[in-house]
Formats: C-alpha cells, sequence, structure tokens
C-alpha cells in the first residue's frame, strides 16, 4: 500500500448508504407508520422514490434557481409530492413532520460505529454529508455514531459535490484538503473530492439500493483505500 | 425550582472561561515557550494582554468594518501586536503559528468532562463559542470534551452577542430558542440569550480572569440554574 497512514488527520463521511441504511430504515418506519395508520402500500416502492427526488430537489439549490434550503425542507417537499401516489392522504401536518423526520432516525450498518469508534482514537472524524446539521446529530444521538463534529452542507452552505462543499469543509478542520480523507459508498462523490485534494477511501455497500442494486458496487478509480465495511478501512489505517 | 429538566433537548456552552481555563491554560504555554526559547517575559501579564484584545478584534467583524473572520486569525493579528511588548522578536512564522494555537491546547476545568458527559446521555451538547471550528474540535480531542457538535460564531458567521449567533444555532439544532439552554460564566452572553427565548444557566468561575477578579463573579439576573460547577448544573437539571 503506497499510503502512510499518518498523512491524514481527519476523516470525514458521507452518510446516507455508507454510514447508515436508508432504504431498509425508511422502509421499516413506512411499515411502521402503515400498521398504526392502516395504510397499505407498497413501502419499498415509496423508498425507492423519497430517494429518487432527492438528487433532483438538491439540484435546484445547486443550481441556483432557490436560495440555500435544508435537506430537512427537501424532503419534506418531496414527501408531500408522493401523498397522493401511495395513499397517504390520512396523515395530519404532525404525523407529516414525524414521518419526514425518519430521515432522523436511519439505522447504521452493522460495522458503522465499531468501525468509527476505532478511527476516533487516531483520527478527527467528521460527517460531510448532504444532511443538515439535525438530521445528522439526531441520527448520531439515536445511533450512537461518535461524530467528533457534525460537518457537510449545511456549514458550507454548498450540496456535494460542488467544490465549495469538499473545500469550507477542510477550511472548517483547519486542514488542507490533501491531510482530509472522504470515506464514501459512492464512486462519483469520492472522485469530486479526490479533484479537490483530498484523499479517499471506498467502502463496498452492494445493498444500499436494495437486492437489485445495479450501481457502486466496485470502486472505478484507483482510491487510496477500499474495504468491505467501515472496519476494514479502520483496519487499513492502523487503527 | 420552577425550571423543569425536559423542558429543554439541548444544552450548549460559552467555551472559554465556562469549560476550559484559558488564562492558566495560556500562561503554561507562555512559560513552556519561554524555557524553550530563553525568553524571559511576565507570562501573566502576557496572557490578560492578549486575551484584552480578545472583544476589540471581533468587534470590528461585527460592525462591519471587515468581513467575516474566524477567531485563528484575530488571534494571530494580535499576537503579531504583542510580538515586541514581550521579547517574542526571536519567534519564526512556524513557531508564532504553534503559539497561536495555544487555544486549541486549552485546560478544561476539572469538573469540565464529567459535567459534560454527565448531560450527554440526557441532553444534546454543543458549543456556543466565538472559537472558530478547528480549535475547539482540537481543544476537544485533546480535553476530552465529549460534545455532540461543534457550533457557534464560524457556521453562524457572527460573532456572540450578535443576536444570529444564538438565533442561527438554535436553527442549526432545529429546535425553537426556548427548548435551547446556554450554559456560560458570563452574564452579558447568558443575558442576550435569554433576550433571544434561550434557557439559561450561570456556571460560577471566579478565578478565570485570575485572583484579582471583580466581574462575573456572581449571577446578576434570575437565569434558570445557577452552579459552581457543570456538575452541578448537571445535577440541578436531573443528571
Amino acid at each position: 500500500m503506497s499510503f502512510h497512514s499518518d498523512s491524514i488527520d481527519a476523516v470525514v463521511f458521507d452518510v446516507f448508504g455508507t454510514v447508515v441504511d436508508w432504504r431498509t430504515s425508511i422502509i421499516r418506519e413506512g411499515r411502521d407508520l402503515g400498521t398504526r395508520k392502516g395504510i397499505d402500500a407498497d413501502w419499498e416502492a415509496f423508498a425507492d422514490a423519497w430517494r429518487g427526488k432527492y438528487q433532483p430537489s438538491m439540484e435546484k439549490v445547486r443550481a441556483g434557481e432557490r436560495p440555500w434550503t435544508r435537506l430537512d425542507d427537501l424532503h419534506r417537499e418531496s414527501l408531500l409530492e408522493l401523498i397522493h401516489e401511495f395513499g397517504l392522504e390520512g396523515l395530519d401536518d404532525g404525523e407529516i413532520d414525524h414521518f419526514n423526520r425518519a430521515w432522523h432516525r436511519l439505522d447504521p450498518w452493522p460495522d458503522s460505529v465499531d468501525g468509527l469508534t476505532r478511527l476516533k482514537a487516531r483520527y478527527i472524524i467528521a460527517t460531510l454529508s448532504n444532511g443538515n446539521i439535525a438530521l445528522l446529530l439526531n441520527m448520531a444521538k439515536r445511533a450512537g455514531l461518535p461524530w467528533d463534529a457534525i460537518l457537510g452542507a449545511e456549514p458550507a452552505r454548498a450540496y456535494k459535490p460542488m467544490p465549495e462543499s469538499y473545500l469550507r469543509t477542510a477550511a472548517f478542520l483547519g486542514l488542507p484538503a490533501s491531510r482530509v480523507m472522504l470515506c464514501a459508498a459512492h464512486n462519483d462523490d469520492l472522485a469530486a473530492a479526490r479533484s479537490h485534494g483530498y484523499r479517499t477511501a471506498f467502502v463496498r455497500r452492494p445493498t444500499e439500493y436494495g437486492p437489485h442494486q445495479n450501481r457502486d458496487l466496485e470502486a472505478e478509480h484507483d482510491f487510496d483505500v477500499i474495504g468491505e465495511s467501515i472496519i476494514e478501512v479502520a483496519e487499513e489505517l492502523g487503527c
């Protein structure tokens, strides 16, 4: 391995898909809601449909077509667009707010807490996520994710993969980008970070998008570290 | 006590003086530097002089006389102004950078880690400090301060006591100000936070400014909680 573990000071993480299993968690939240409210929907299709609106909703912010809007608000707008298709008309405003915060209650992959805890003993560990601060903070408290800092799109006021999201995060850490590693399950996120000087760790999450996933099954670039889990990434970094 | 501990979700902290003993720590850093470099300065007077430039340096940013500038940069400018008075001409740029980061190496008061750890089990705990993110993060890693999030002037882009520092911090937490408590050793900080809807906890730090301290010796307003330490504040909140 040409990469030296003492050449970085911080490991920052993509969160949705990399640290937490959003799809299984949203399906679980949907099924719980369905049981409580007597709604018989296809919750797998619902989870995919909600997440399907994620990139388009951020794209309007990235393109400057609308002012900075935090992800909680984008998620809620997307949810409202799915009300009729999935038979959610019976929810009142408070129930919609609670269901929207399902993204605050995502479960970690089985290796995440252990892997992060190992890395934290040697490195600064922080989020570099498009999730807003409250979402990531409530998720961390519930799941036991031991972040040193909650960084990403909201403090940087730029959604990944905009350059400012990576550059301002390194600046917040007081580090040159070359001393920060991004860990993510997504080739495009890592390639963007690398183009701005970050070191990179790919973690394979072949079921993030469900049993028929056809993207990000393998690392498509020569990233610094590649692992099957965050524990493996930690081990590669000597933790 | 009229205050109910379940009426808040987060306790945010002033840091300099409230959580860490900046004066003793800067004196220690000065003495260490003096020993290494053969500089015989009055390090107590130096610590007071450096801190004395703190409020005036932020005031130019608050007043809009200069663009947003993080505290590390203000501290360095203030340090350069003290070079001749304290005989620090022999330091090169790297040594000045290292000494400037003395503010990243401040020691906590003896009760801080225990008090914060107790509060963290029940509440979100975060910084609401004028320190920049890297300063607070490096301090936390070194001192073992178990913050859930590093918030304050840099992500809010407003130095306390500007209203935006308090209001944007509550917004980042996704909470109304009324469900956030500021814990601080300074009457003016708490009074400002309270005027924007925060709950308040005064912790007495009668030696923050040294043996002749003549300010903030007592709570001057009817704050929700008053304690002799962060442990006492935690106990008052049922932690």
